[in-house]
């Protein structure tokens, strides 16, 4: 099935919702709405014409393992060519390494374009585009210079090697060792598993950031260290010396993305050591990590946010063709498609509004990181980084899940073609299922959310969201129009519900800590719900501002349409959350004499 | 993984929540409760030696089309023989056929444990019990006699062949074809498509029950008849014959249930026609198959039990094994098995709650089937058929999705070890995803729930659930012991969600079927916690009974606590919910001019 990228929507949520048009004003950003949109609009051509085709090869080839060489599958190969040819894989980093320094809301929104063509390959960027990040923020200039314009360019692609069998969640269980050489180089040994193009055909080098513990080093998280270790070493000169001992010596066969490669990675497994260089200072890796995590996870729910996009679009053209049954409002000759009835309806309207909402939180957690990476005051930059860490782990956990959901209601809308492989959509739900789990799997979104960032500036932070939210439902309900139906009222509920667990929380952290873990899952759940439902009234008030200046394209109405939907038919969740989250967490803590029986 | 049935669960529920005390005692059931354990037991058994090894395998190996011969999984044919060998396809049959005739409450039980152990071999025998139904119900007297000791033994197994490529859930756009040569038997032209089991190597003979047009039959659904084509005929003595024009022209490439073949079946192309005969009257054989449909959409929703049950012993399993992280409660060395986090423990809870809910229910529609079935009062049978058929479509759809949302849950406690095939977790969310969708889609269920049964004798039927499930709320709430929490409040809070919806949808169904038809798919939901939540406050009232009268199996407290969980944190949905049903509808009924831009 075509795809067709969401152009208009990230271009309109850019230019109502987000601070690009007051960065731009200010000229922190040199950009012009009509450069943007051609980025988008060429990007979203790209995606569709090169990336997409790509998507069920790679799903029904995957990848092959043979004397420690991956092979993508067919076509993968000239298309990350094309894709770095073309400029994509720098359209984040900064100036001085090759860099566009293109904004994050921005570049996001074309990480879901990849991602929406065909995630398997959408994912290696995602990776290479976190070690751009971590070794500039981290890394010495020597380092810098060597790496960083390949990775920019995508001539060479990163990787990140966190994950060993024992140490999943819990970094500080890693064994992985680093030995000092004295010439400011290390050599590593360990192994690492589920690595994302840890090995592949697609690039000259593979740069990966692996975490391993120096000798002496204290146990946990606080003695671990990034190092940077190199599928070929470099010359003096820039050209690519001898190899590595950073070999693949398995890789996984999973549920989807078949097309990216889950390496098992082995490190001096020859003897000697695989060759790295430090990154950062010597027990401080995992902080170097969270820099390229946190962006990773922005990015994952991105990915989400793709899929979900992609099975919407597909599971709408289905129901567009797919004939069946009479339906009360179709008028035309023999059975109605499906689109024509209300349940269908229903299924996929909430498929595009949870794509949506999913969508505009991972671009507000986006601005914000915008808003911290440019603005001149560092108080307004601090208070920008605030905010992006209290919506990263909502912007990961609540599109990834969506993901999920949309994706297995696009089976659902297809009945019985759903769940024959060649119709596209099961794919989708194998795809999309990895995305809750890995970068941090939801569960400890919810808790990073409850434990480290409500409680970020005595709960200021996420008061003022609060507020933010509320004055949008205001404004809603001030505005009293038909097609906003009952809009501001339910929302108003939605943000009162957030408002009330919110404050519930905040008392649980200092004295009772577990009954806030215990509610940290629907928590977050209800605050998507809340944020969600009022980025889309945002947007919806803006559309409804230009139509009353006379605009008449119908994707204004569209869009007031939808928030009116996300708010009478999802927000509405959000009391009921917000009870389990204060009332059930009691049954939760009872749980041991449940789960003992079994 | 090991599997075990959960035998104590569902022998709890017999006992403390169906009728089958009370027709025993009348003596209308001949059965006593050591025997009904014992047959639970011995079947637990052999679902879990016999039958659990080849789920692996079967969705490993898949199913093998060559020369019109569909080869089935290893291993596969000698538990088919052993399993029938041991009696248990006839465990429903009436004793004239050589069943025994045991409760559709137990014999449901017992599907729900051959779909745990392999659902792809479970659903074969559902199958054939639906044929052997359809047949006892509207066969004429020679082909029960030729057919069903065979069906029954287990020796031949049935089809349900409707589903053309134009007509899928529009049963009256379909196309094959009957003609009468006039001896009584006709020759049937067409193809059908998704025929589960159609054609495979594990029985002798096929016995396909065809819905099929005859010459001059009116359109639509009033002109569709049901014939039976065998895949060998049968001589006078009973022995096989011919070889008849039923044939396999394509297995499906599926998302799960490899180990069962999804077939197109090929009537008459080699030009004489498949030699069948009529089952019932003529132009009537979608009221045949509605007898069929209705018991196998019930066994759909157990399968759908079934899968949620093996995913949730899966999940506890490694989550007490897999250690990451410091748990606040936990006291040993090291890390802490999974298992001891809160969050954890909600999802866990989560699944086995749902899981006894959606059981509960399909439970409690079979208890109404036994009664139909069973009570001497034509009134008392006519109120139960009529609960029944209240209670099925909500059998079917809830535990369905549940049976979805519970698989991903479980690879969702897996973590990266979920997303890798060989964990197993993934093969239960792929196994489910086509419960939602065969016997009619969960979409189908909701409109069938809303159309036609809630305004069953006016709505007295749905009335008088409600009326029972406010009176275990009222027993609750009474109660007042500490281990049932809010269980009373919350429960009483879902069922006047439920009551109100109800009644909204009863007055729309009049005058407005547009936003009845909308609000469909959170009714049935709505339906499902406000009901499933009474069933297990119900049996959670019998185990503090029994507890306050000195019993001490833990598993009672056990019951009384997941009763609890359920009420606390998913029955809290139930006020969203009638909030969707009621205010929802008409941002649905908006949903053309959103659709109509993609």
């Amino acid at each position: 099935m075509a795809y067709r990228a969401p152009v208009e929507d990230v271009s309109f949520l850019l230019k109502s919702c987000t601070s690009l048009p007051r960065l731009m004003e200010e000229g922190i950003v040199d950009l012009s709405f009509d450069l943007v949109d051609s980025v988008l609009e060429e990007a979203g051509k790209f995606a569709a014409s090169e990336v997409a085709p790509l998507d069920p090869v790679s799903d029904k080839e995957g990848c092959t393992l043979k004397d420690g060489a991956v092979a993508t599958p067919t076509g993968v190969r000239a298309a990350y060519a094309a894709w770095a040819a073309a400029g994509w894989p720098s359209v984040a980093a900064e100036e001085r390494f090759g860099g566009q320094h293109l904004p994050v809301a921005l570049t996001s929104a074309l990480t879901e374009f990849w991602n929406s063509a065909c995630p398997s390959f959408g994912i290696c960027g995602v990776l290479t585009m976190g070690a751009v990040e971590a070794l500039t923020a981290h890394g010495a200039k020597a380092l810098q210079d060597t790496y960083l314009p390949n990775l920019v360019a995508g001539t060479w692609t990163g990787t990140m090697n966190l994950t060993e069998p024992q140490a999943g969640s819990d970094l500080s269980a890693l064994r992985a060792r680093a030995e000092p050489k004295g010439d400011g180089t290390y050599r590593i040994f360990g192994t690492k598993i589920f690595i994302t193009y840890g090995e592949h055909d697609v690039a000259e080098n593979i740069v990966h950031l692996v975490l391993a513990r120096l000798p002496g080093a204290p146990a946990g998280t606080r003695g671990i260290s990034l190092f940077l270790v190199p599928k070929f070493l470099v010359n003096a000169d820039g050209s690519l010396g001898a190899r590595n001992d950073a070999v693949c010596t398995g890789i996984e066969h999973k549920l989807g993305l078949h097309g990216s490669p889950t390496c098992t990675m082995t490190f001096g497994d020859k003897g000697e050591g695989a060759v790295g260089w430090l990154i950062g200072e010597e027990n401080r890796g995992l902080n170097c990590m969270f820099t390229m995590m946190n962006n990773a996870r922005l990015a994952v729910g991105v990915q989400g946010v793709a899929i979900a996009e992609r099975a919407t679009q597909r599971a709408i053209a289905f129901a567009k063709e797919r004939r069946q049954g009479k339906a009360a409002g179709y008028q035309g000759e023999g059975m109605a498609p499906i689109v024509a009835h209300p349940d269908v309806q229903r299924t996929l309207l909430t498929m595009r509004a949870e794509t949506l909402a999913a969508r505009a939180i991972c671009l507000m957690t986006a601005d914000a990181l915008d808003r911290y990476h440019r603005l001149p005051d560092p108080a307004a930059r601090a208070a920008a980084l605030a905010e992006a860490s209290l919506l990263t782990p909502v912007a990961k956990a609540f599109s990834t899940d969506i993901g999920i959901e949309v994706a297995s209601m696009g089976v659902q809308v297809h009945g019985g073609m759903g769940y024959i492989e060649e119709t596209g959509a099961a794919q989708h739900l194998r795809d999309a299922r990895i995305f809750a789990i890995y970068e941090g799997t939801n569960g400890i979104q919810a808790i990073d959310l409850v434990t480290r960032k409500i409680g970020q500036n005595g709960g200021d932070v996420v008061e003022a969201l609060i507020a933010d939210c509320r004055t949008v439902a205001a404004d809603v309900t001030a505005v009293n129009a038909v097609e906003f139906g009952h809009m501001g009222v339910r929302l108003g509920e939605a943000v009162d519900a957030f408002a009330t667990a919110t404050r519930k929380m905040l008392d649980w952290l200092g004295e009772d800590q577990g009954k806030a873990l215990a509610g940290a899952t629907p928590y977050l759940r209800l605050f998507a719900r809340a944020a969600g439902g009022a980025y889309l009234a945002k947007a919806a008030l803006a559309a409804h501002r230009a139509r009353t200046e006379g605009e008449s394209d119908p994707r204004l109405a569209a869009r007031i349409a939808l928030a009116r939907f996300f708010a009478e038919n999802l927000a509405t969740e959000a009391r009921g959350l917000c009870e389990s989250v204060i009332g059930g967490a009691g049954a939760v803590l009872e749980a041991e004499a449940v789960l003992a029986l079994d």
